[in-house]
């Protein structure tokens, strides 16, 4: 068996993708419990910095700044800023391209739905093993 | 609007969901480089670990026995030692829970193989902008 044979095609040996091959994406962004967090709560609808924050209780201001502007730079949500009222409101939404995200998250969400009980069975035979 | 009603139910407030919750199973394990990395490479067959290791260039045998340790006590991988062999032999493969992970997994890399011009464009004016 050569080194070739050994490695799918798909996950390129030496970790060769780029951040901007769809392996990166996936792994570098879609992968990722902020992204996420965030794609989720938007989901229900466009919401503000401090409600993004107060609905992911766990998350730093400046964590959450970095992953909205990710997001924002990848093109899944949109910033929209209110300068006309007092003081400036400044909202997230999904995109249209955020939102074509959300059923393939929810077939991953189904499936760790229908799947928890084997897995918490497993956790279980694994530490009493 | 209520906090209640700003937050989803499926993303608690206070990020109040648990490792052994379906979102804490989403977020915290299959939402992670690589559990997605690992179990990509072993879709095409069992592996070994230095085999794995090459396969996963940039990993540390450190974070890839840790990785490959989460994997097997959520039941998702299966660790074989053929201890009769000289030297002892040891293969890792995804278990039935593991492959029926592939499906869900392979609609995210096709939204991402659909998508990634969409992104690098979306990248490209954040960028210029």
């Amino acid at each position: 068996m050569t080194d070739d044979a050994q490695t799918p095609e798909k996950w390129p040996a030496q970790v060769a993708y780029d951040a901007e091959s769809p392996t990166g994406i996936l792994v570098d962004r879609i992968a990722d419990k902020w992204t996420l967090m965030i794609h989720g709560t938007l989901e229900a609808g466009p919401m503000r910095f401090t409600d993004l924050r107060d609905a992911l209780g766990g998350i730093s201001p400046k964590v959450l700044t970095k992953a909205l502007r990710a997001l924002e730079r990848d093109g899944l949500i949109s910033r929209h800023a209110y300068d006309a009222q007092v003081p400036p409101r400044v909202e997230y939404a999904l995109t249209e391209l955020g939102g074509s995200l959300c059923a393939p998250v929810q077939e991953l969400r189904t499936w760790a739905e229908e799947h928890i009980d084997d897995i918490r069975d497993a956790r279980g035979r694994y530490d009493a093993g």
